[in-house]
């Protein structure tokens, strides 16, 4: 089988808060650890931190210094080993350039969120994987901005859980769900 | 089809630290977070957090309060839904026995880790979900400790994500994972 070229964008911005409104978001430490973990577990080739403020660039950078050079990188070798796999990005346009070098493919954007409507079943993107290098888009906040969905990119299905209404994944788990969905090794 | 009866226990006592050392580690607020969203969407019946420390109980319960009757509540109802699934106790046996009560049921306690041997596969413990009360043990820190294993409990398969030898998931992403392949509504 062809090597399937998989990578992850967590976006800090444009996505909406609780509101509705469109805002930035902080990054947060502990994202960029799970997602890294589980990313490097299933094989993902990049992380990529999507945030336009110099600040939160220059805070990812001074976390990934530590781990991946500094005294983490010493206390826990493993943890550097999953955080040399993220970048941290201003925006999507800048993942995608960097994701299409990487790769040496056409890089292919994957919108996700939990009400998605119309967007392509799981195993269908699984079939796809190979032909293309993914770019899974995760939103943080209240989920990724509504112009983001205006640009005809691919979307995905929602996760649904049980299936009644209650849809309210951290996104570290989301991504951790998408992925197993994605990349399992495992049969169910 | 027979109404699915699932639990989980996010122990902190007995597991392993880094060097393989027998430890209680500490409650983390996120942790608790994580898998009351993940368990409400997968429409999970309980969420024990098992502490024999009760300096440490007290503190899943003031965040419980909060979440659940304070300030919390009105901020964010949802969250509030998902938090009310949690339930402090001691040890497991506490843990089985509330399990028993709430589910009216035999409770079937089930082991996992990164390096479980010899376990039922996902495919199988998700067949025997109606007929038994499943109370799914996640060890937090470097895993559940040793002895835990010998007390012939079911244990069930890893996650191998892609299937080389790099296997440290979060345990919020593990319990994620594990939610979605034994009660995911979705077929992939």
């Amino acid at each position: 089988m062809k090597r399937r070229s998989v990578a992850i964008a967590l976006v800090h911005h444009p996505v909406l808060d609780r509101r509705g409104d469109r805002v930035t978001t902080a990054v947060t430490n502990l994202d960029i650890h799970d997602l890294a973990r589980t990313s490097r577990t299933y094989d993902v080739d990049r992380v990529y931190v999507v945030t336009p403020l110099a600040e939160q660039q220059q805070l990812v950078a001074r976390i990934l210094d530590h781990w991946r050079q500094g005294h983490g990188a010493v206390y826990n070798p493993k943890r550097a080993e999953a955080l040399k796999l993220v970048a941290v990005v201003t925006d999507l346009q800048e993942a995608l350039a960097d994701w299409q070098e990487c790769s040496g493919q056409e890089p292919w954007p994957v919108l996700t969120g939990a009400s998605t409507t119309g967007g392509i079943s799981f195993r269908r993107c699984r079939e796809l994987l190979g032909e293309k290098a993914l770019l899974l888009v995760l939103g943080t906040g209240w989920g990724l901005a509504p112009d983001l969905f205006e640009q005809k990119w691919t979307v995905l299905e929602p996760i649904v859980g049980a299936g009644d209404d209650y849809n309210h994944l951290p996104v570290r788990s989301a991504a951790a769900i998408m992925l197993d969905r994605l990349l399992g090794a495992t049969e169910i």
